[in-house]
């Protein structure tokens, strides 16, 4: 039987350890997730555990949720120490969540506290924690310096001025590289609240006055343009779910005529239009060498009610299952057919697509680099051991998963590197039972070049940080 | 190596006999099942194993179908013998099927054989399993006492008078409760044959005329009203697929009228009445505390030809895969905005479903209860140790697993209570793996909380049964 | 710690072990597959490993467009040893893949290497597998009868003269027998490009000039009678997805006159005329006891540029989820109504369907023989240790896994047959692990009956080879 969460953790063999020691300590690179660059560069420090773990982090208040705790214990009035408290006292019934994984990995690494977090330990947590946090060391920077992060790549809107991006590549007391990655739904989605109000900011920021097709290509180029000058590796397009229509300019140009004078647009209007113009922005992404990750299979704000009184992106959303292989296959057939396909990675929300993706990928790869079109690491709801494997798994038997770029966090928390502990250890894990099983040979020069390619090369070379 | 089915079955680990010791000897909650009342309260004994065994399982008529065994051995005019003998030989090929253990299970319970069941042994069984079943205790009341059953909710039709019920609750001599469980499908189905039928009974039973909207509604809140008062604690819905189609009370009068008059109704017609129904109910189940299964995706009676030979319910019924998400969702996010969401259980024939349904129950839970929404025990199909287990394990990832209200039978059959072994084996041993692994704490009093509120108490409190 | 791909590869207990013991030497029943009988039967003999391996083999393309490789290497004007040299190289980094497998299982056996094969050691077995090709024994027809193989079932154009078929079959220094399949996609393929050119060669070949839908049909049924007389066992269709639309022949008749003309056809009207020849086929193969094969749920060809280059069946084509699941079953109710459903074997390409199809078979079974109705061996895609094993799994809860028809090469080469051997490993430590974990009993009498059932005889029976 294995110690609780010991040294050899998720490791359940020797070739399983033996191969996680070639690439645990290789520096991290977190290329998507969506920490604020501002509290990067104020070096924010945090009041309590409560605010750098439950101020902000959804899958927590979900957690929360399935326990019928009251929303006043989770975005509401109580205090700090109430929260924490009310979020220490569920984890024991959340067996087998990664968020019990998660917390005990932070707890360690950040807090050097190897004990169990439940409602007997919470109040000496509270104050370990507390007492830690408040040492100059942890704040933000401290936090990603402890983690060995080399790379983190934002998720910013076309319209961010990038002001703390910029500040912090002149910052010469802060090594890591933090880019911007342009992520331009809200300009797509002319079929969504408040697509017009975001058009006039748009407009306004890119000095472009956007009435057409063409104002607002020229518009998205500009931001483009900018955000690559501010050190932009990736962008990233979250699709509710895969569409292709293939509208032509013209056609386009009146979707956004009749949406700007605030007539609702019809479903296939709106696909239309959000198809033209991914396929323009892939043009552009190709001209900068930019990677393409694409995001899809998540029914967003499925919660009315909630939406209203919380608003997005405060743990309602859920995955989609809906059938769009065929359009995510055309979406992708038409970039290759027009030599405009950039490096891409798809990423779906639901895990019943993997197999699918990984015959995707393999029909439209190119030739610049090993793997072009990439199969992104467990997204979301699948990022647990079982949804990791399976992803590992899938990849491996319908590609080549020694050109896997890995993980990135996609947190909004500036704890959460220990997922790329996690994701490692998950990793050599299913590298070494194929060892273990007589499935691959006993090549640990061969295992070695996999696991560090995995952990951290292979993304090293993608994004171009070389 | 284990041995076969022994009182270690399915418990691979220290750890999950050390769990399984907390919670098996628990009592039963058989939350779902369609046994007859009548049959308990008329203490129905049986001629052989044949009539308790085959005369209505029609998972065990669709094993034999597998082996080419001609109707005439599975549900015609052969004798009570041959049909055991015909089982019994095809069982040895079934390896792996959950039925192969779900007949050893019994065989050992009830009957005290623990050998094989094959057609050299079948004489034997035959001969032992009858002179078991002529003795006095081995009526259905003896086989539920010595089952350790404290509850059994019937699936019972609105036009039910639930006389069997009522008289069980009276009789002094029985103290297990069997309460009826609400299930209207019939009033539902609009677009099915013998709906007019339905809803000229359905107006004798209660009592209104039923000529629109308004008077089903009233008899349908007549008959639930009974129910209640008769001990009802649940309801059932089954949906073939997902539909969500917002109709108003005047549209869903018209349609009523329509088919009132033997006109036939559209697809989009025959779903809105049923949204509008189902929205009305779900305010009446709130009303009354009680709990709303919705059983969905799945294809009944797909073998016409055999339907008109055998009807329904006799093991032609499949799995439906259906690209549903955004409908079920649309049903959910309906009743929690207008406060009239009652405590849920989703069940979908689809195992690919689990993820979603893990996540769809995470955007609607509520405060009176841990886990008011939950995704439902593998069903049916999915009723076997590997669907068991990831049903288990996606809810744990996805939700909290603590909080499961764990197993029902959904049965017909009153030798089936094992199956409530076999899940808490099943499940246990999942328990113990976390622990082994080092992925849990060894902390066996929380382990047990666990345990046995999955097997028990999580139920009890869910139902109200307390 | 296993090693590396010995004799006991894949076989993790003891059980596994003594159950592989009873079948591995069996025949092997290849009933679907692509090589070619002309090849056979001129006992063609290969110039090098590259020829063999990778001059018709789209899955290795497929994983070295997964690494970069340039076309030149892998379709294009390099060497034959460049290519091989540059196959060898990214095999190490498949890791997990089952090309791995294959590779190192056909080496052992045709080439007697048990090293490994990588950037290293290419040159030493690029030279080893040349000289072993040189000789004598290793044309096709030493390889097929080193094999063990006792059956070929080809796949088969309805307008191929089937020359090779005859000769063979009267060719008395070779036993093994050679059969063709008939499939009839083309001539159904009324929306795809070529379809008139097509039915004007079937026109020629059949003597019957093709019209409408009763001159088609009559070609078709001449032709079948002919693939009959030449020793035809099995029939194949490949539909992209499930359909269902019961078109009368006069509407028939109308599609094919209109297509006839040139003139585009609805995708109903083209399912339409799909499904009426599917139901007339299906009709004829009862007449002839032909087992009819269904594969679906393919995207092919959807990269368009290299399919423009490189044409079809060139490693592009992908998995094709779709929701199909009551079409596909209005099919099977439709031809089990009219008492023409044949011996039938269903393969989907989505493995997210197995838990669907194998609930779907159990509803369609007859009473000639053990599951007439089959779900076919992983398919495809679903060709690796993991996919098998949950085809196989899936089969076991859901229907009679001891009455699984088993394995088929489905491959263009000559040295597939390992698969078989593959397979045998992967299904014996299945068997193995009911009996490891006393799921089933140690009854090696049984074990034995199922593992050579389906590694030999229950093919045997299913395709009247007997």
């Amino acid at each position: 039987m294995k110690k609780f969460m010991d040294k050899d953790f998720l490791l359940k063999t020797k070739s399983a350890k033996k191969i996680y020691n070639t690439c645990k300590d290789l520096p991290i690179i977190d290329y998507h997730c969506h920490v604020s660059p501002k509290e990067i560069y104020l070096d924010k420090h945090f009041s309590s555990i409560t605010e750098v773990w439950l101020s902000g982090d959804h899958y927590k208040w979900r957690l929360m949720r399935a326990f019928g705790i009251n929303e006043y214990y989770i975005t509401g009035n109580a205090t700090a120490k109430e929260k924490f408290l009310a979020f220490a006292s569920v984890l024991p019934k959340a067996i087998g969540n990664p968020m019990y994984h998660w917390c005990h990995l932070e707890l360690k690494k950040y807090f050097g506290y190897d004990g169990v977090l439940n409602a007997d330990t919470a109040e000496t947590v509270w104050q370990l924690a507390n007492q830690k946090l408040a040492d100059p060391s942890m704040g933000v920077r401290g936090i990603i310096n402890k983690s060995n992060v080399k790379f983190i790549g934002t998720t910013d809107d076309p319209i961010d001025d990038l002001i703390y991006h910029k500040k912090l590549s002149e910052d010469k007391d802060f090594s890591v590289i933090v880019a911007p990655s342009f992520r331009p739904d809200k300009a797509l989605n002319v079929d969504k609240a408040g697509w017009i109000d975001y058009i006039n900011k748009l407009s306004t920021v890119s000095n472009v006055k956007i009435d057409g097709i063409d104002t607002l290509k020229q518009a998205l180029k500009d931001r483009l343009d900018y955000f690559v000058k501010v050190g932009c590796k990736a962008t990233d397009h979250g699709l509710d779910y895969a569409f292709y229509n293939d509208l032509s300019d013209k056609d386009a140009d009146a979707v956004i005529k009749k949406a700007l004078k605030g007539k609702p647009v019809t479903k296939e209007e709106a696909e239309g239009l959000k198809t033209n113009l991914l396929v323009f922005l892939a043009g552009e992404y190709c001209k900068h060498g930019l990677v393409m990750q694409i995001h899809y299979n998540c029914i967003r704000n499925p919660n009315t009610k909630m939406m209203e009184v919380l608003g997005p992106d405060t743990g309602f959303d859920i995955i989609g299952p809906n059938n769009g292989s065929r359009l995510i296959t055309a979406l992708l057939d038409k970039l290759y057919y027009l030599d405009i396909l950039p490096r891409t990675v798809l990423y779906s929300l639901d895990g019943n697509d993997n197999a699918f993706l990984d015959t995707l990928i393999g029909a439209f790869q190119g030739t610049d680099i090993a793997c072009k079109i990439q199969h992104g690491s467990a997204w979301w709801f699948n990022d647990h051991k079982l949804g990791m494997e399976a992803q590992l798994l899938s990849l491996a038997n319908l590609s080549a998963l020694g050109n896997f770029i890995g993980m990135l966090t996609d947190s909004r928390s500036f704890l959460s590197y220990t997922r790329h502990e996690y994701f490692r250890r998950i990793l050599c894990n299913v590298l070494g039972d194929f060892v273990e099983n007589g499935e691959y040979p006993k090549d640990y020069k061969a295992l070695t070049d996999i696991a560090q390619g995995i952990s951290y090369y292979n993304a090293e070379k993608y994004f171009g940080l070389e």
